[in-house]
């Protein structure tokens, strides 16, 4: 009988996330009931909508992961035992597989991978939930026009780097916001962006103005906080903020800042709408035939950032919230 | 030769607007150019949005007033005498004639309106700005469906109290959020609205989860702050959020507090959008044809809190701040 390595959440995070907030258990594995398969997990995907599951809070859009349950993650991996008609050992799944090295799973919800087709972590990145977030939160919900000028915050990471990219595919300006020079340099002559602005040296509201004189017509938000105050104060006549996250506030231990200038709203007659990547799931395909063709073309470049080793889930997470990270953020497992 | 007695922007207010901020003055009347006319004012419309007019900000739909310059209002009044083709001395008309006894007006945005038809105040009321506002900010933003349920914060003031009708004969479930017993009575015993919360004894949230079990559709602002968050703790699926007005912040000595509660945007698949009335000025008779046929089957009540006395305009003013004002404040001046 083989033992499974799990990260069972231990209590609720306040803050930061520590080890501590964790038990590092091994757990016997049992055995298959029927119409289960069991997943050997290969890469973990980190993402920052995960330390919310660690809340308590009540009003989300998923419940709170319990404590002394798996810390839930999308994850993907390969069949070793089916019992589950729908699954042969051997192919691989990505889903809510949780961080750790089994998952037994009913099968509802999970979708087969083609190895062949991509490396394992993009199917965590482009070809997965931020490809989708990504490519259905820009044209959907942004509705980026020929000629517009795009702002991406967090443009360096797994979602804010697809969608620069995306939007200048469509013809649009695009001018990221990220932290640091590397990352700056990177979205720049790597990935083609007009401009990007460092806020961790920039004046953000003043570099808006310098490098989107027209105003911002859409802005896509994943940080929340005086980055999305800045962007609101640079809104162009009928602006749409999309609202993808803030990870400038997760960590808080306070109420989130709202956004001091959501009167821009009036006086830009604008528009600020959240996307939700689940409701885009039944439109998987579009986005993933368009990203794949993108990505075959090189016409969109993808960065993943893969640490090794199930062991330092907590300390890896946290590169998320330092801004460490390069690219998509994955565990590897095995 | 007259002398006209004005309100002129002495200095810019810090906090709540008073009388030493203005300079009453009495000023000679100059003779009228080609194309202008004399209008002697009526009635003085007191508008939350004056109040952002009196700031330095330069981020807003429209420029300051100037230091020194009659105070900007909205009003009615009587064609004297006119050398514009347009305008015929008995006339009235409505427009941006100041706070003052006599406006010299070059016609350009000026309206007609017929006191045969409704009473003056009427025409700065229900059937002017703050009509149109409500009109178009819930059925153009908000778009309420039948049997939605319509939130509306500053239900008991000029604009809240016309959308929470028109949202009832939409065939919404209407709950109004006022300050005091007098106006919670008011609006469900006078107006029809199925609810209302007093904001200066309930905890809001509360009542809001009470009143609105299956969540809030459309939420119509008018005052921000911690009512506005209390209604993004409690939309429903795909709300939508119209952004009128944020009478609670306008006094503010420091930064509008935004709304902690903006990520349930994220959650709720929820929009929020400004409303901003001269989008839709183009649009008036459609509004104005429907409100007046709604008040002459006696199925829209409009209320005017008229304040008699130009002199009394810093204290009549300070009136929407307080909430002392029940229905459209107006100052009567002859």
């Amino acid at each position: 009988m083989t033992s499974n390595r799990q990260f069972l959440l231990a209590r609720r995070p306040v803050g930061a996330v520590q080890r501590s907030d964790f038990e590092f258990a091994s757990t016997p594995l049992r055995a298959l009931a029927e119409g289960e398969v069991l997943i050997q997990v290969s890469h973990v995907s980190l993402d920052p909508a995960m330390r919310g599951w660690m809340n308590a809070s009540t009003e989300s859009y998923m419940p709170p992961v319990a404590l002394g349950e798996v810390m839930r993650a999308i994850a993907v991996g390969r069949v070793v035992e089916s019992r589950n008609p729908g699954f042969a050992a051997g192919e691989h799944v990505s889903g809510l597989l949780g961080v750790q090295e089994y998952a037994i799973h009913n099968g509802a919800g999970l979708n087969k991978v083609d190895p062949a087709l991509a490396p394992l972590p993009l199917f965590l990145g482009a070809l997965g939930m931020p490809g989708l977030t990504a490519y259905f939160g820009l044209l959907d919900v942004g509705q980026p026009k020929e000629g517009d000028t795009v702002v991406v915050s967090g443009a360096a990471g797994a979602v804010g780097a697809l969608v620069g990219q995306i939007a200048r595919l469509k013809g649009a300006r695009v001018v990221g916001i990220a932290g640091g020079a590397d990352k700056v340099r990177y979205l720049v002559e790597e990935l083609g962006f007009d401009a990007a602005i460092d806020y961790k040296s920039a004046d953000v509201a003043a570099a808006l103005r310098q490098h989107a004189p027209k105003g911002i017509d859409v802005f896509f938000d994943n940080v929340g906080g005086t980055i999305l105050d800045a962007a609101l104060a640079n809104l162009a006549h009928g602006a749409r903020v999309v609202i993808c996250g803030a990870i400038s506030q997760y960590n808080n231990t306070q109420a989130v800042a709202g956004p001091s200038n959501y009167l821009q709203l009036l006086v830009k007659r604008a528009t600020m709408r959240g996307v939700m990547v689940a409701d885009y799931y039944h439109r998987a395909p579009e986005a993933i035939m368009a990203m794949g063709a993108w990505i075959q073309a090189c016409k969109l470049k993808t960065r993943e950032h893969v640490v090794q080793g199930l062991d330092s889930f907590p300390e890896t997470f946290a590169k998320l919230f330092s801004g460490a990270n390069q690219g998509k953020l994955v565990l590897q497992v095995v």
